[in-house]
């Protein structure tokens, strides 16, 4: 394909093929739906992905995604300011906002303690969090980090972090997933359901 | 999401879902690897986007995509324009060009006769492909159309457009796939293999 003249193709595989998920067949079927297509598609699509890299930032509060700042959840009044969700990514935020449970506020680390993978509590918002609970008017911090070795590690640094800031600090709770068979369950998550069985 | 203040990463999932085989979760995940990325990736393949649409053409001669006119198969001193290769998509001559082993040059349909989708020969390159053969040098014409009802169609169409040229028609051999299984086989290509039985 190099020598037959089509370079802006060969160009454009490639930098499909740099997208997760994306390999060489499918960077071929992308490149010629773009090709088929109008050059208007094509314009929406090249502006869309440098107006979300020019507008996207992150909230100088609670550190989700956002183009206004602060984001709408911190700069709504009707939510409640003393229940402080803390979640590992924005990704994490907007599950658990899709449920419409959470009448709270959130903060996002922006990942997970991970020595061997570098990460230390200094790379997270970690400092950012214990001084929003310290400047006053957090009763609740729910650690809703994910239920895994790195994030139960965070929660529990983050727990000892804010242990004399006088906060009721909780987390989630663990156990079967609502509507997997039992037999599906892993052990991790059948060891989590009988220890925490509740009288019924 | 909607009123959630990220009216850019909405924009750019929705331009991601238009791509073919791109679901809603595909294109979340493709639209946060671009907020995690550089702008600089962005740029190159939205760069990358328009490029396609302002410099790949068709040739004039063939029909093949091409950034210069004509393309370098038609162009090239070295191949055997009496060998005319009939082909229904620019991916069917990348496929036969892959082999290396067609010396001859090819002429591209731009799809197949498929009147009940409302596809007529007039959509497609066959006048161009009569005139060509017209003006002479053309030695034998392959109909390497798609081995499908379509494609077996469009073939007998253009046979039947040659048949007073003087020029050879012939198509690929049609058989057994290669290297797969015997048992795997369709009833219609086990039907081509016992039809079109050879002396060992």
């Amino acid at each position: 394909m190099a020598g037959d003249g089509l370079a802006s193709l060969e160009r454009l595989k490639a930098a499909l093929q740099k997208l997760p998920g994306i390999g060489a067949r499918s960077a071929e079927r992308l490149a010629f739906h773009v090709l088929r297509e109008s050059r208007e598609s094509a314009e929406m699509l090249a502006a869309a992905l440098l107006a979300v890299k020019d507008n996207v930032r992150h909230c100088s509060q609670c550190f989700n995604l956002t183009e206004a700042d602060p984001c709408v959840i911190c700069a709504s009044g009707t939510r409640d300011a003393g229940e402080l969700w803390v979640v590992e990514q924005p990704k994490d935020l907007m599950a658990l906002e899709a449920t419409g449970m959470v009448r709270g506020v959130y903060h996002v680390l922006m990942g997970h303690i991970a020595p061997l993978e570098g990460v230390e509590p200094g790379d997270l918002t970690i400092d950012a969090l214990i001084s929003r609970v310290k400047r006053g008017g957090v009763r609740e911090v729910v650690l809703a980090t994910n239920p895994t070795v790195e994030g139960d590690g965070t929660a529990l640094y983050i727990q000892s972090a804010l242990a004399d800031l006088g906060v009721s600090v909780t987390r989630p709770a663990r156990g079967l997933a609502v509507g997997s068979p039992l037999e599906y369950a892993s052990a991790a998550m059948l060891e989590a359901a009988i220890r925490g069985r509740v009288k019924m």
